[in-house]
């Protein structure tokens, strides 16, 4: 496929590029005027991630206002539980809600196989493709997952959590289910991934959202391990590993088989290039509250951080753009990015 | 003063002891059934939080029923704001509130005085005389206070939030007014220090709940700085400083006027060390979550946390300890440190 910007897949091919590209976690979505008229217009948040012409649309959106050089699909990472059989809701402003939950072996042995979970996700391969048709090739379209543990911690808890103890109570007390179900999981997301580059996604994201609550030795054990099952599996299409708040997983994140290594804003550059290496390409990082301030300092802070990373960097916030920021902040930021030139 | 048991003071003095001391961040609350039959009589916990014989009483519970090194006075981080002129609310299970929040000049003029703050929480000073006086001497009593930066988030934010986003935006937006804010809060805490300590206190800790959501720039500049003043103001009482999530800050902290440095679970022993240097003692770290696995699980994650950190350490969680421990667990935790023997 010819892309009219592929600015964004040549930086991720390690290929030279005049600046960085720039994209933003979350762009789709309640930052955006037009978002907000549709979303409204719906009955919630699960009609429009089920909904492929609404998805590709909501997508397409931050294209046409931002001028960003990707695209993400619409989605959410707990369609996957929601695939092998733990179905979610939505609640605003609660965030997500899973009436059952796993605690159990037999719980792991009722959930559907990897293979059913992949071919009831045919409606974000559906909202893929119609995305792709309507870019028409003038931005590649990022696919994602969420990563195994974050997945299993939702499938346990059964919602949001400062703590995720009763997800991390399962880690300790019945480490065996909880490899079990991370398999499932695993099988489950190189399927789902395979089928979202099938459909079209040009590059892979995988998300660990709450990475920065295990030890170490947990997070090696039940998330990098599974992870990197995940890249190896689908290595030739390029793959992003954004890990929140895993600092401590940087020095095995450098062996993974995949491109991009995604950064929160409390992750110095210099500190990851070292524990990385060199041959991965950054992705981040400026605070999401940056863009609260005002257009001088998010143009301050954008260039500071555009220059400590140097080149194999991907512009992009250290986390989803928070649904309360202004538009035209939005906008300063992308637009410092792209009138950036490196020194040749 | 002369404590029968002074093993925790010792280490912080830099004394040799046969094992670590130990103790729990949340010991007096909800683990016990003893705190929990007497805050089930209170209106709230305010109520027990501001009634002083009541907070001495459930001070004084866990060296009882747990047999820890250390009391630590029971209260709530706060009680500054609310003697500052912000009240709050503690909603069960839904964490504070604050009716009134922080969100201009005048606001930070209208707030009372330093002194007058100080003066009124009288309630604090009589809770640490009365524990002192019913310790009798048994073991040392810790005062506390939360660090200016998470008391600052929660006069702007108003209430608990995953990202303290309208906090943050205050110091992007008005870096000044937060340094103002910031020292008053910093003002009143060392008073209020200082009169916990005349009371009885005999060591102090500093908790930085919301370390871990700042960059490295921000959190040198709006919250290492000022822990690093009360620190200097109060120096010659032992003092503690955690901050939760804190890792870039470990270089800094190294600087600090306090003899003891808190950790996470997160932060590795080793890496710790290598940042602080070798003068200061090491108090934590392992995971609350621990505490939920079996009987021989809990001693050996202890044993190798005790190993790990070698001397000048203070066995402790990396967190407040979780409401739903079972006690049984807590007690294993205790005794596997209070069994250990250093090789000498």
């Amino acid at each position: 496929m010819h892309y009219k910007n592929d600015i964004f897949l040549k930086v991720v091919r390690g290929e030279e590029v005049p600046r960085p590209p720039v994209w933003l976690m979350r762009q789709a979505g309640r930052i955006l005027p037009q978002y907000r008229e549709l979303r409204a217009s719906l009955k919630d948040f699960k009609e429009l991630v089920e909904t492929p012409d609404k998805a590709a649309e909501v997508t397409i959106q931050p294209i046409d206002e931002l001028g960003v050089d990707a695209a993400i699909i619409f989605s959410d990472i707990l369609v996957i539980p929601e695939a092998l059989g733990l179905p979610y809701q939505m609640e605003e402003k609660q965030g997500p809600f899973f009436p059952k939950v796993i605690s159990s072996a037999s719980d792991i042995e009722s959930l559907y196989s990897a293979e059913d979970a992949e071919a009831r996700l045919q409606y974000v391969y559906d909202a893929i493709k119609i995305t792709v048709k309507h870019l028409d090739g003038r931005v590649p379209l990022i696919g994602f997952c969420g990563a195994p543990w974050t997945i299993l911690a939702y499938m346990i808890e059964g919602k949001g959590s400062k703590t995720f103890s009763q997800a991390k109570k399962f880690l300790y007390t019945e480490p065996l289910l909880a490899e079990k179900l991370l398999d499932k999981i695993t099988d489950a997301s190189i399927l789902y991934l395979k089928q979202q580059v099938n459909a079209g996604a040009a590059h892979l994201q995988i998300f660990d959202s709450w990475a920065g609550l295990l030890s170490s030795e947990q997070y090696a054990q039940f998330s990098t391990k599974y992870i990197g099952r995940i890249c190896s599996a689908i290595k030739g299409t390029g793959i992003t590993v954004f890990a929140k708040g895993a600092m401590n997983a940087l020095d095995d994140f450098a062996k993974l088989d995949c491109e991009v290594i995604g950064l929160d804003w409390t992750m110095e550059p210099d500190f990851a290039r070292t524990k990385v290496g060199d041959h991965m390409v950054f992705q981040g990082n400026l605070d999401p509250c940056v863009l609260y301030a005002s257009p001088e300092s998010i143009r301050g802070y954008t260039i500071d951080m555009i220059s400590r990373f140097g080149k194999k960097h991907i512009a992009n916030l250290g986390h989803g753009v928070y649904p309360d920021t202004p538009l035209d902040n939005v906008k300063i930021f992308v637009n410092t990015v792209k009138e950036f030139k490196y020194n040749t």
